[in-house]
């Protein structure tokens, strides 16, 4: 099923149109646009071709190969549909998923469009052919040029992050808070689940588990009908791969607009934060977490323990920042005598050096070289899994100085740390932009905010943890 | 008081510098740069002038009015500026308040530092001046052209909003946030209180409730070692204004961390955000909230009554954004029969109106002038006390042609809704905001996350509620 769901071999599409402004012309702009390497056909009851792709009166007369169909044709349409998709299937054997765009099924909270969700439903099963939706925005598959979504701006280099979504438009948000960042991150693969007729979050959960360019899973939920399944599916690939879940609808009215938006409902036991930490999964509570956290996942290194040093050019950062870590039950490290004594004599005399347990404050002073030195300081030391750097510009120093002198002293700090994770975070709104943009391009991470840095690093130490009790488990 | 802290009839600075790496160099050019109109010396004890400005080898033999005394020199030179202070009021009597930047003092936890502080504080008070700091930035009011402090990035064009903050640095980060607004806003006035040897939060706060100019107050505080003054002052104010407080040093390490930067301890009583609700403050939890909080008071009307709408594009952004509404007892309208009539009959049938109370889903497909006049529809509504619009971008509408059609039906909605504040989230990070732009400029705010509203909408809730209740108390 995964390869025909991210690497149809032939598609076509019902309810393509001439008109931009229309759905069906979107998908099928969309899906030229993307690149897909395959034959596409149209069904359209009068056109010859549009935008230069052949179309078929019938869904059966299309002579080209027909692995996915994407029916882009409103809900009313399903009784014919239904037929042709069982026909096609009879006919010539090649149909394997359809993919149902429109809504004005179970959501709609009618009899009418129950009844039309569960006529398509029986319709895919009577032909032995999945269905992902109806309801949605259908899957992206970067890496194989495939999208039938309407999402613009997605780039088409893909990261190791994947997303399943029980919301389409929430992730054409998500996508650009992706491309706003210093380093752009793109998804390498999409699935919008819309109404969860047939193909579940559960099987898609263990789809990109199985899949190897799949190295991070986000999960976007609403509101999960039968959670024990996803959640069985979510222990099992937890271990591999970190899979990190925000989920909405968590209030009354929360979680009746979810019912319309996707006609699902909570099951008895609600996929809450605690349950999902139970099964292995990341919960994160915010849309900015859960995009900072997926790219931390995708490029940082995982921290071989809970000990994590902070140092800070400005002292309310500092204090801040310590506030929002240990909130999250990070635990502060404790400095060994000699990396305190090391920055002390780096330091000017009013730093603060390891009070409280891991926390410097250098004071706003203090230039970048020296910034840089006492970060690989903290980075050496063997009491040191992680280090949060904060650093907001000063008249003396300037964001893009202290990129460059964390740049020159990075292959030293590389070299030394054992691949520990660094977390610079400039603080400064668009000022501080060019610099972070310098150090991202140049392979380094950077942050905007103490809140992105804590529930990042929070998520990566719960998922290191769990990898480490694996381990030890499979070891005795 | 407040006059010769905010508008002091003339400066000496002790402690400038030719060299542009040192504080007492950037100091005196922020004084300079930010245009002082009064007189301003120096006290060297060498230079003839420095950037101009002519210096005196004694503070006593300064020739100009020296109201404010600027002192940028290490804590150890205390005994000698304390004898200073003590000779030229007693000579000149025109000194009122001296601001000491330096760090070295009490927030250095040793017994040097401790005497020191001390030794400033009994000189300031033996010669009945006024002492800010130390460990300060200083002050800053835009208006009346005066910047002692290190901050670089506020616009002089100054909006209603003052801040007194325990960090310096950390209002270096605030500025830009607030900078990097889509309408930047500058400060009205900044005082960075530092150890507060004499001038206390409490006394400062009273200050900028009698001044005019300041519409909104907002506190960052770190630990508070007498609450109750300040308590006690904000109860006063926050009748009249509202006053946002930012509390850092929540957690053990926070706190101490907190200590060794200003000095302060929390007292008995720690300032928590219920107490700070008891005396009518309105407690944020994070530097971005406050900012949209703070800003939003300046820009936006308050709105009359708790009961909210939200109308968005996207399903998945509806629901998120219910969640962070009503988890911040944030009530929903019940929209109007006639308003749910026109609302259905404005957009297409799968829309959702009104399920759950206040909601509106239009689906993604609905053009910007109908979303613009689904706005209008809900502020004209009697039960819709503030409208929340969510907007992502999609292939058939883009962010520039929903901010166009808004501005188109500003002049109507602004007629009809009786001045009630209108929330346009735009979601979607940099490309959203040349659209927020356009409607900045012309005079609406818009907002980059659900959260920010929630915590903006949360503050102003409660502040008008606050002064209803005052209202009906004194009509009694």
């Amino acid at each position: 099923m995964i390869d025909s769901l991210f690497r149809p071999r032939g598609i076509a599409v019902a309810g393509a149109s001439r008109h931009p402004t229309k759905p069906g012309h979107q998908v099928l702009h969309n899906l030229l646009a993307a690149g897909y390497p395959g034959q596409i056909a149209l069904v359209h009851p009068a056109a010859q071709s549009i935008l230069g792709v052949p179309a078929y009166p019938d869904l059966e007369q299309v002579p080209t190969l027909v692995e996915m169909l994407i029916l882009a044709v409103p809900a009313a349409t399903t009784p014919a549909m239904a037929e042709a998709i069982v026909r096609r299937k009879r006919a010539r054997g090649d149909l394997a998923v359809v993919v149902s765009l429109a809504g004005g099924f179970a959501e709609a909270d009618t009899e009418e469009g129950r009844e039309m969700q569960e006529m398509l439903a029986a319709a895919c099963r009577e032909a032995g052919v999945r269905l992902l939706g109806p309801n949605c925005l259908g899957v992206l598959d970067a890496r194989n040029r495939l999208d039938t979504t309407f999402l613009t701006g997605n780039r088409r280099d893909a990261s190791g992050v994947s997303l399943l979504s029980q919301s389409g438009s929430i992730v054409s948000w998500i996508t650009r808070e992706c491309q706003a960042l210093p380093f752009p991150i793109g998804l390498n693969k999409f699935v919008s689940v819309g109404n969860m007729a047939d193909l579940s979050l559960a099987e898609l959960v263990d789809c990109l588990g199985r899949d190897p360019s799949t190295r991070t899973i986000g999960l976007y939920l609403e509101a999960v009908p039968a959670a024990q399944p996803l959640l069985e599916a979510a222990r099992r690939v937890a271990i591999r791969k970190p899979v990190v879940v925000l989920k909405s609808g968590r209030t009354a009215p929360g979680a009746r607009a979810a019912f319309r938006h996707t006609g699902a409902v909570n099951d008895d036991s609600p996929l809450d934060d605690d349950v999902a930490r139970q099964y292995g999964m990341l919960p994160v509570s915010r849309v900015d977490e859960f995009v900072t956290t997926l790219a931390t996942f995708d490029r940082l290194p995982l921290p071989l323990g809970n000990r994590v040093a902070v140092l800070t050019n400005s002292g309310g950062a500092g204090v801040y920042t310590l506030d929002a870590l240990v909130s999250r039950d990070i635990a502060p490290a404790q400095l060994s005598p000699s990396t305190a004594a090391a920055l002390r004599s780096l330091l000017p005399p009013f730093a603060v050096v390891g009070d409280p347990d891991g926390y410097v404050d250098s004071g706003g002073g203090v230039g970048p070289r020296q910034t840089a030195q006492a970060v690989a300081a903290l980075l050496r030391d063997p009491g040191v899994d992680a280090v949060v750097q904060l650093f907001v510009p000063t008249p003396f120093n300037s964001a893009e100085d202290m990129a460059r002198d964390l740049l020159r002293l990075l292959p030293g700090i590389r070299r030394n740390s054992l691949a520990k994770p660094l977390f610079p975070v400039f603080l400064g709104g668009r000022e501080v932009l060019p610099a972070r943009r310098l150090l991202e391009e140049n392979g380094m991470m950077t942050f905007a905010s103490p809140e992105g840095v804590a529930a990042a690093l929070a998520a990566m130490l719960r998922y290191a943890w769990a990898r480490q009790r694996l381990a030890h488990a499979l070891m005795r």
